[in-house]
């Protein structure tokens, strides 16, 4: 396992005007990213909603899959969700972490927009090495607010492809970043 | 743009007991890949299906994206969409490739399962530099058929994580390979 954990981030985040808004929680987000997560040795997958009909929700999801009949038929997406912590806010998620391990924990930023003072991540995983916590931090919608990106002590990278097109999904974005901290 | 394609197989991939069976279309695949394609300039991204019903599903979510108002809202959703594909078999993905840059196309399986004979992310890279067309084919459900592999010039090495686990979903798988043929 790594020193490495995920969050999601519901709220806040941007629409397509940049207003800070909240957003829903989906069930793919909930899946596709705890079988990455699983897959790169992830230590925990903290969900981020303030809603509390939404937390109800992706709390209904894990049980059917980690306590009801789901992880009976298919136990490996039991493993993957077994990861999975749904908290109201980011201070929250970092709170865990921290008791968790009993060490601060390194805030890392994700954005598709690009940074001045981003760094890479060939530079992170270098940093990963060592012994301490990290999460990396992802925005559903169109991304992070600037006021949580604000918290963060790194922001890495944007992920460029062929051109200038930059609209990946998260679990998409979530799974790339992974694999180039883990393999890269 | 690149020289390569995508294609995405619901028949004949197989189930959890390895039987050979035909999976249902889902939404996010279409949306997951289209854009991860759009993203790495990959040219085109067949889905295919044998089934009608399951054609006319794809056609009518692609509809809404590139002629309806999904592309009005989301003009960036509409231009990853409008280099869907949908068609019957594997081979009529095949012709329409070689079709449109009139030359044979190098098929190139993908699996989460290891064999002996899989080649690297970095060999086809290489290869890839090249003028030739190349078809990415992922399968749904619990991946490829053995029938499917063995129409295919190479196999890729399956995605590793930090430990044995290995169950991605095939938008995750697609986001990764994409990344490494492009970046890596």
């Amino acid at each position: 396992m790594t020193n490495l954990y995920v969050a999601l981030i519901h709220h806040p985040v941007i629409n397509k005007k940049g207003m800070v808004i909240g957003s829903a929680v989906t069930n793919m987000d909930l899946h596709d990213i705890a079988r990455a997560g699983r897959t790169f040795g992830v230590r925990g997958y903290y969900v981020v909603t303030p809603y509390e009909d939404q937390a109800v929700l992706a709390g209904q999801i894990m049980d059917h899959w980690t306590r009801g009949a789901g992880g009976e038929v298919n136990p490996s997406r039991k493993e993957a969700l077994e990861r999975v912590r749904v908290v109201k806010t980011f201070e929250e998620a970092c709170q865990g972490i921290e008791e968790e391990r009993n060490q601060p924990v390194v805030k890392v930023a994700t954005s598709a927009r690009g940074y001045e003072n981003s760094v890479s991540c060939a530079r992170l995983k270098e940093e990963l090495n060592g012994n301490a916590s990290h999460v990396l931090v992802f925005g559903t919608a169109w991304g992070l607010a600037e006021e949580l990106i604000d918290q963060c002590d790194y922001i890495l990278d944007p992920i460029k492809g062929a051109g200038s097109y930059n609209h990946l999904s998260v679990r998409s974005a979530a799974s790339i970043y992974l694999d180039r901290l883990i393999n890269g």
